[in-house]
C-alpha cells in the first residue's frame, strides 16, 4: 500500500468526528489512494471533534452541513462540486445518532418524536443526499456510494435500540435508491456492515464491553478494526467492483455467518454450571 | 373448516376496510374459528369502507383509533380490554399508506414529511401499538402478533415507492419488540410476507397489473389469495405455532424463493426478438 | 386440541426412532389431528428403536425402507398406497446422520466415501422420496412436505460437521423440487428448522450441554421442543398453508433473529472476568 | 489498471478453459496485478481448451490435476509450492459440471450416480482441495481464497437442474471451512455470485437466451462481464479485504436485490397482450 486505486478520484465523506471514527480511516486511506477529498459534518461535530487536523492531513476541505436539512446539502454539494471544479465520483455516509439511546429512553419506551429523529438522522439522510445529488447532477457515471450499516439491521442485539430500526431502513434506502441511480447513471450503492468499532459513536450506542470480545470470539478471525473498514471501502470507491450493487457486505470477520464458535463457547461454558441464579 | 383453532381467543384487528381487504378476510376466519374480534380503523377508513358490514358479520365491535396517534391507541386498548373484560390473545396489523405515492412523488422525488408520514402510518404504528400494550400490559402471556408485510422489504420492485423502506423498517420493529415482548411475555412478533393483492390498498400503491401477472407465474403455486393469507394468519395466532417468532413468513407461492419460472421465461421470450426498440 | 385438522388426511412419517425422536411427537399429534398414518425407518432403527410401540398408539403400520435406496422407496410407496387406498396427503422427512461424526472424522479431516454418505443419507433421500412419489404419483394435489433442518444451514456452528453441508444441501432440494411439484401437483415443500433439540440423534450430532443453554438463553421464547415442532409441522400440513412453498422455516423462539440477548450476555460477561486464559 | 494489488503473491487458479473462462480473465488479470500463477484443469479440459496458451501470456505453470481426487490435489499443491518457492497466498475454485445437464437428465428425474457426480465435481471438490491445502499446510497466513457460484443456490431457475443443490453446497463448504481456517490461519473464504456469463459452461448449463437477457434487463447496472468478475476477485485477493470471510458476494449489477425492474416490466407486458394461449 498504496496502489493509486483512487487516482484522480474526487470523494465526499460524511461523518469523520475524531481519529478513532471510521470515516476518519477511510479519509485517509482514500488520500492515500490518490483521492481529493472533500469533508463534511455537522456544525457541532466539527466543533467537538477534530476534524481540521485530518483535513489538514488529507489537504481537504471541510465543509459543515446537517445531513438531515436538505438546503444544508444543496450548499455543501454545490461547493463541492465547485471545489472539485467538477462532479463526484465516491461518497461515504457514515452517520448516526439515536436521541433515545442518548437520552437514555429504552425500545419499549421509545419517545416518538426521538425516533422520528433517528431515523432521519441515520437513514434518511442517506436519502436526502441521494436526492439532492441527483438532483444537482453532482456524481460521475459509475460513482460509488457507501454507508456504514450494523449487523443489528438483521438480527436484535440486546442495547442496540432504535438504531436497528434506523440501519434496516438505511439497507432498504441503499436498495431502493441504487436501483434508480443504477439504471439511469451506473452508480452503485452499497452498504457495508462493520464489526462491532470502538468509535466514540459505537462505544455509545451499546453496551459495549462483553459485545466487542463475544464478537471477537464469535468471529474466526476477529473483529474488523475501522482501518480494515477503511480498507474494504477503498476497494468499492475503486472501478474494480463497478457492478457491485444494492448490497450489504459484512466486513466482519466472519460473524455474520458464525452461529457458535468453539473460543465463545469456551467463555460461555466455563461458568456456566455454578451460574445457577442466571437467569 | 372451521376447526376452531381460536375458540375463546380475543383479536384485535387493524386495517379492515371493505371485502377486498386482507385484515377483512383474516377477521371473517378469525370469528369463524372460534375469536371474538374488536375491529379498528380510522375514522375516515370507516366512513369510505364498510367495516360495519363486517362487525355486524362477526359480531364484533369498531373503534375508530389513528394507529399514529398513542392517546388513540392507548383509549383502544382500554376499551378492548373493556368489551373483552380481559386482555387480547392477538393482534393483526394491516396498516400502510404512502402520501408520496398518492401524491405522484416518485422515489427520486420524495417529499420528506410525506416520508416521515408513510413511515408513521406504515411501520411506526406497529411500534406504537406494542408500545401501548407493553405499557398497558394488554396481552395475554402467549399472544400473537402478526403484521402484514411485502417482498419489496427484501427486493426493489418498480414504483413500489417509499412503501419498500417502510414494510423494512416494519420487519425490523417486529423483530426488535419480538425480542423484548418474547423474554418478558413469551408474546411472539411476526409479519407475513404476502403475495402481492388485489386489494384497495395494494391496487393503488403499484403499476398492478403486470406485476400482478408476473408474480403469478414465477410462483409455482401462483399468487396467494387473501383468503389464503387469512388461512395462514390463523395458524399464526393459533396455539400451534408458539415458538415461532422475529420471523417474516412468506406467503408467496414460492415467489420469493424463485429466480425464474419456465411460465413466466414463456411470456418474456415471445416477442422478444421484435422488441428491438425496448430498453 | 386437538382439532381435527388433519382429519381424513394420510401421512409418511420417515425417521421415528424412540419417544424422543421429533418425528415420533409429529406422528402422535398427526393422529391426535385425525390422519393416518405410515411410519417408515431403516431396518436397523426399527430394531434399536421402539416405533412398534408408536404404531400401536396411533394405529399405524411400519413399512421398513432404507430411504438411501430407490427400490426400498418404491416398495414403502406402493404399499402405503396400497395400505391407505389412496394417495398421501403429507410426508415428513426426518432423517440425518453423519458417519464422519459418528466415527470421529472432524470437518477438517473427512472421508470423503462417510461424506457422499451424509450427503446421501441426511439429504439426497430427501430428492430420491420427491422423485420416487412423483413418477408413481403417490401424493395428492395440494399435498404437503416437510423436511427437518437445522440452522447450521445458514451459519456454522462449532462440531456441526459435515451435517450443516447436509442440511444445506436439504434445503436446496426443498426449493428445488418445491418449484417442480409446485407447478405440476400444486404439492409444497418446506423445510422446518427446528431448535436443537436432545433426541437420540441431536445429542449425539453437537457438543450438545452449552449449546443447548446458549440456544435456550439466546432465544427469546426459549428453545422449541419437540411436541412445539409436531404442533408446528400440523399446521403445515393442514388445509391452512396451501400457499406456502419452498421456504425454510424457523422454530426456534427467535434463536434466528437474535445477535445477542441480555440473558446470554449476562452468563458471557460472568465468566469473562476471570477468563484470562481463555483463547 | 493495473495498481499491483496482488505484486508478490501466488495463486493458483482452477478452471481456465479458453477464453471464455471466468478462470482465464481472473488469471490474466492477477497477472497483470503483479502475481504469479499456477493453472490447474483436468487433463481432458487441457485438450478441450488452449490453457497453454494463457500458460504462455501469464507465464505461469500448468499442472494437470482432477479436482475430485485427493491424490491429485496433493501432487498438485506440493508441484505448486515447489514451483513457487513457497506458499500459496490466494486459490480460485471455478469448476462445476452435472452430468445430469449434459446427458438431459431433468431435476425430477436425476440419476443418482450423476448426482454425486455433480455434487463431488462442483461442490465437494472445494472441500478436498481445503483439506488437502490444510494437511500439507500450503497456504499463507492471510490467504484468500475465492469460489465462484450463482444465484441458483438460493433461488430456483428453471433448468439449472442439480447445479443449483452443487452451489448450495459450495457455499456451505465456504463457511464451514471459512471458520476453520480463518481461526486457525487467518485465511478467508468466500464465495462469489457471479451474474450468468456466457462461457462454455455457462452456456452449456441453462436455457441460456432468455435468462440472459432477463437478467441483464433486471440487473440495473447490467449483467456483470466474465472481466468484471475478475476485477472484484483480484480485491478480494488482495490484502485490502482481509476481514470479508464466510460470505457470498454477489457481482451481479444489482440483480439478487431485485424484485422487478420497469425494463424488464416492459419487454413482459409487451408480450402478455398477445399471449393469449400462455400457460
Amino acid at each position: 500500500m498504496p496502489y493509486s486505486l483512487l487516482k484522480g478520484k474526487k470523494g465526499l465523506i460524511f461523518g469523520a468526528l475524531n481519529d478513532q471514527s471510521i470515516a476518519w480511516k477511510i479519509a485517509e486511506r482514500a488520500h492515500e489512494e490518490g483521492a481529493s477529498i472533500v469533508l463534511s459534518n455537522t456544525a457541532v461535530a466539527m466543533r467537538m471533534g477534530s476534524v481540521d487536523e485530518l483535513a489538514a492531513k488529507c489537504n481537504s476541505l471541510v465543509i459543515p452541513a446537517d445531513a438531515t436539512n436538505v438546503e444544508d446539502i444543496e450548499n455543501l454539494m454545490k461547493q463541492t462540486m465547485e471545489h472539485f471544479g467538477g462532479k463526484i465520483d465516491f461518497i461515504l455516509h457514515s452517520i448516526g445518532m439515536s436521541p433515545n439511546v442518548r437520552k437514555g429512553f429504552t425500545y419499549d419506551d421509545l419517545d416518538y418524536p426521538n425516533y422520528h429523529k433517528t431515523l432521519d438522522i441515520s437513514a434518511m439522510s442517506f436519502h436526502k443526499i441521494l436526492q439532492v445529488s441527483r438532483r444537482l447532477d453532482s456524481i460521475n457515471e459509475w460513482g460509488s456510494i457507501v454507508a456504514l450499516s450494523y449487523i443489528a439491521a438483521q438480527r436484535t442485539l440486546y442495547g442496540y435500540n432504535d438504531m436497528a430500526d434506523a440501519k434496516a431502513l438505511l439497507e432498504s434506502i441503499a436498495r431502493s435508491f441504487g436501483y434508480i441511480y443504477g439504471r439511469e447513471k451506473k452508480i452503485r450503492i452499497n452498504t457495508v456492515s462493520q464489526s462491532p468499532t470502538p468509535t466514540t459513536a459505537g462505544s455509545g450506542v451499546m453496551g459495549f464491553g462483553g459485545l466487542l470480545d463475544f464478537s471477537e470470539r464469535m468471529s474466526p478471525l476477529g473483529n474488523a478494526t475501522a482501518e480494515e473498514c477503511a480498507d474494504y471501502c477503498i476497494t468499492l470507491f475503486s472501478d474494480l467492483t463497478k457492478k457491485v450493487t444494492m448490497q450489504n457486505l459484512f466486513n466482519d470477520g466472519g460473524f455474520s455467518s458464525m452461529g457458535m464458535s468453539r473460543s465463545a463457547m469456551e467463555v460461555y461454558n466455563r461458568n456456566l454450571d455454578d451460574c445457577i441464579d442466571c437467569k
